[in-house]
This record gives structure tokens, sequence and C-alpha cells, in this order.
């Protein structure tokens, strides 16, 4: 949570030229987002965000994360639209990095989402689905099984100087996980990183979906899958079959999962589980001292992907 | 800058029973102030910012602190006006730090400030000097001489480290500052820390003196002083007459200085420049690498220590 690149008034101003978003009222530097940083930004015509693309978001994907942010926005789906230039550009250049402005949504997301959050966030994530079906653009997930052989060489060193085993469960994981993964589900764009902190909510309903920086195209029930990890666990490490199976229920009210989907879902649901469980361990293992931001424990992903290496089908969440 | 003490939304939510300041819309940590934590709220009836205080800040300077902001607000100081609780209290218990609620203020700090910049930004300073001359509560400056011998002794060791020359530099200035401190001049509440960074602008008018958390009692020109190092010297070290003419001159359209005042501007600036010298250069040496915050460079401060060394009169800061 920082902001690794400043943004001096002046350099604001001259920005702000090339947009028709008014004059600016404040500008504070938000602590959110490991990936970017960004800025909060009150003119006299509304709330904005700006952000900075940071290293790990490469330019050459910003006309996917931004394009599909307006297509969804186009249709209704509450999400952060981008305010192209006056030039009609999607973005611009500030302090050497790409630099974009979006509305800001009200809202605020949630530590501890009940049963009630966890089915507005699925049936949401069933619209992004329908909403980005027709999205021309698409992008690799560069996290999905064929990225995860590297991480697992990467992290293999370290991995029991965090947790005993761990190395090994993540190689077990890993090829059991890959040999069984299904090929043919129904796929298209999916957000691919929707934890709570990325749901913002208006009472029990969700004002708006954040953070399209892992978005990419891959099986719509991996999406779901993330969130069983994201929204169902407990503190404690305790699965929660309430929440897990109001969020599925929610999600399949909207769009009906197929039979291959729901048979699918515990060896998405492990894969889910790996994928951040290895870029936690590798984060932390590869941790800059002089960086701002503290990585995250993995091992609440170990816990997790354990979990469901048990589950024997779909209906252990709830289903 | 760095959210240091996380606030969840279920927390705001207990939090905010006890004020009387609407449902929350928005709430973001603030990249912003290296001392605290602090928090963007938006609400139904307005917008907040939310302060945890961290170890630096004392509860037992709050009353102070709290009080100042009131007392200055009340008498029409743009500046935060803090929050009281419905029973009556000026700050709340939040993750255990003491936690305090004021009003946002609308407003942008500049980095590269001009010279109408400086004669507003003064201009506002004597306002706040006249406004905080009746306020019932004192607080002793403990970043003043008395303070600085500390600091000189814990930073002596690795100061040649940062600058060649440096530890020399400080022992000899702290003798020469101290044997020439002025003991008699006007006194009251000073803000002891107004760089750009705490002045809000709206176009070229001051809309806001944010962050009084170094606040205390002492020579009003001391202030002034901060002012000139902070405020009157370029990023190439240069220091720049005009603007330190503009915001001497626009304070003293406010409160006239006395002769005594401005003879001993020299040793003040002198004096300031080495207390904002002492303190980077211990928060250097003293850096803990997992902190949020990268240490400032004291190097700023020496070079402009040594500009005041070799002003002889006050003529020379353009008056």
């Amino acid at each position: 949570m920082a902001v690794y690149t400043d943004v001096s008034f002046e350099e604001l101003e001259a920005l702000l030229r090339d947009y028709d978003v008014g004059q600016p009222l404040s500008f504070k530097g938000i602590a959110e987002g490991v990936e970017n940083s960004n800025f909060y930004l009150q003119t006299d015509r509304g709330a904005f965000f700006l952000t900075l693309y940071e290293k790990r978001v490469s330019e050459a994907d910003l006309p996917f994360f931004l394009g599909l942010m307006e297509h969804l926005a186009a249709r209704g789906i509450a999400c952060p639209q981008p305010i192209r230039r006056r030039d009609g550009g999607q973005w611009s250049t500030l302090n050497g990095r790409p630099a974009a402005l979006v509305t800001f949504l009200n809202g605020l997301s949630l530590k501890r989402p009940d049963a009630v959050h966890c089915a507005a966030a699925g049936a949401a994530l069933a619209r992004m689905h329908a909403a980005g079906a027709d999205f021309a653009l698409a992008r690799p997930n560069a996290l999905g099984p064929e990225g995860w052989g590297e991480l697992v060489a990467k992290t293999a060193e370290g991995a029991d100087g965090i947790e005993t085993g761990l190395r090994e469960l993540i190689a077990g994981s890993h090829s059991e996980i890959v040999a069984q993964w299904p090929a043919q589900l129904p796929r298209g764009v999916i957000h691919a990183d929707l934890f709570p902190d990325n749901v913002l909510f208006m009472n029990a309903s969700v004002s708006g979906l954040i953070d399209f920086y892992f978005a990419c195209n891959d099986a719509y029930a991996y999406d779901l899958a993330v969130m069983l990890n994201a929204w169902c666990f407990e503190s404690d490490g305790g699965f929660n079959v309430t929440k897990s199976a109001s969020l599925i229920g929610a999600y399949r009210r909207e769009r009906e999962l197929s039979a291959a989907e729901i048979a699918a879902l515990p060896v998405l649901s492990a894969g889910a589980a790996l994928r951040f469980l290895l870029t936690r361990l590798y984060d932390r293992l590869n941790h800059d001292p002089n960086a701002l931001v503290r990585p995250k424990d993995p091992r609440d992903f170990s816990r997790r992907l354990r979990f469901h290496r048990r589950v024997k089908n779909a209906a252990e969440y709830g289903l």
C-alpha cells in the first residue's frame, strides 16, 4: 500500500490540460494497490482516480485493461470508467510512466464479508462475465497453469524456510492439478483477482468492481474458484460453506454452470489457491526491504490448497 | 508516506456510531504524513480525515493539538476542524491507537511555490500567530535548542558517513547557535513545521494549513525562520531572495516584526536548518528497512545551514 511515484501539483495541472475534467480541488496519494501508484482527484466536475502504472503492468496491456473497463461500464457494470484524453487517447505519460484517469467509485470494501455480501459479489461476477462476452480484445492468463512451472522452480529453494513441507506440497499439487486441469470449459474475459478488496459495497449492494489489472481470458468457473478462495475462508482458516453456497447460488441465478464446470470446481479451486500461494511466496522470497509494501503471508493459501485437494466433489462447496 | 495501521470497514462503522457525521460512502487510506496513519472518509454529510496517531505523537499532547485546531478554526483560520464525539470527547481509540476525526480541506500543496504563493503562506502564518495568541494550553518545543544536544550526540558517529565534514559542521553550528540564541523574542503558539506540504492552495490563495503535530510555544520569528528554510531555497540549493522578501513582507503586513526579531532572523534560520538537519540525519541513521517510509535527505539542510551561517544580517533575506 504505497505511492511509488510522486506527482506534483504542477505535473497534475499539465496533465489535466489534456483532459476535459474541470479544475482540481483536491489531490491525494492513496495507500491502495501493490502494483501501481494511485491518486484521488477531486475537481469541480467530479471525483476521479489517477493511476500511474509501475513495472508490473505492461503498457502493451493497457488497451485491454482500459478498453475492458470502458466496455463493461458501457454495459452497465459498476466499474471505473476510463476518461479519454481530449485527443481520444486512452492514457498519458507522466513521470515516465503510463498514467490513466478513471472515474472514482463510492463504496467501501469489506474485511469480513458475510453470506449476503458473498451472494451480491457472486452475482456481480456473473454479470461481469455476461457483459464482457462480446469484448473484442483478448489477453492470455499469465498466471494460469502455463505460468506456474516457472514460479514453482523459482520458489522451490526457499519454500521450506517459510513453512515446513511447503516445497513438497507445491511440487505434488502442481503436477496433480496440471494433470487434472480441464480444457474445454466455457471461457471469456475473467477478473481473475476478485478479492473482497476489489469489490465496493454500499450497504449490502455492490457499488463497484475495481482493479482489473489481472483480467484475462480464461474459464469463467476459474473466476468463481478464485472467489471461493478469497471470500469463503474464515480468519481461523475454516471454510464457510454457507458463504460458498450463497456465492455460487447467486452466480448461478445470473449464469448457470454446466455439469463440467461444477465437476471442475475442486481442481479449479486448488489451482487458484496454488496461483496465489506461488505469487505470494515469490514476493516474500524476493522482497526488497526498501519496498514500501509488506508482502502478504503465503501460508493463508497453503492451508486453502490443502483444503481443496481434500475436496471430493463440488457438493462440499454447498452446491 | 504510508498507512501503518489498517482500519476495516467494520471498525470504521463501529467508530462512526460515536460521531454525528452521517453514513460512510467512501473510505481510503491516504499516502500522506510520515508520523500517522491517515484516511479519507466521505459520508453523506461531508468529507473528513481520520488520523490514527502512531508512536511519534503522544496521546498526552492531543488536547493541545486538537484544541489548537478547534481554537484556530473558531477564529476563522482555514485548518482541519476536529469533530467531537457525541459524548464531547476529542478523540477515540481505534486498534489500540488514539484516533481523531477532522474536517477535510480542499486545496493542493505545491512542490514549487513561487513568490506569490510565498506571500500568501507568509500572511497565513501571521494570521495563525494572531489567532493562536489567546489559546489557553501550552506545549514546549521539544525540537528547540534544549532538544538539539541529544540529537547531536546520537548522530555524531554516523554523520560523516552521510556527508564528509558533517559531524564538524553540526558540532560547530550547534555551540555557536545555542550561544547566540535570542531569549526575549515575542512568543506564542507556532506551527513549527510549515513546509509547502502543509499549506493547501486554491489558485494563488491559501485554502488550508494542516499538520499541527509539531505545534508548540516558541518565538514567532522562529516560525518565519522555518519558512525561510522550507519555501525559499531552489532545488539546486540556491536561496531565492525574491521569495523570502515576498514571504516576510506579507507576514509583516499582518504582524510587524520588532527590531530584535529582525536582528535574530539569521541565527533563528540557522537554528531551524540545524533542527531539520538533525532530525533527518537521525531518521536516516536509524532507518528501519521494514518501515514504509523512505527517509528524507539530510543534506538539503546541511547546505541551508551553511548558507544561514554566512548571513551577516536580515537584509540578506530581502528585508
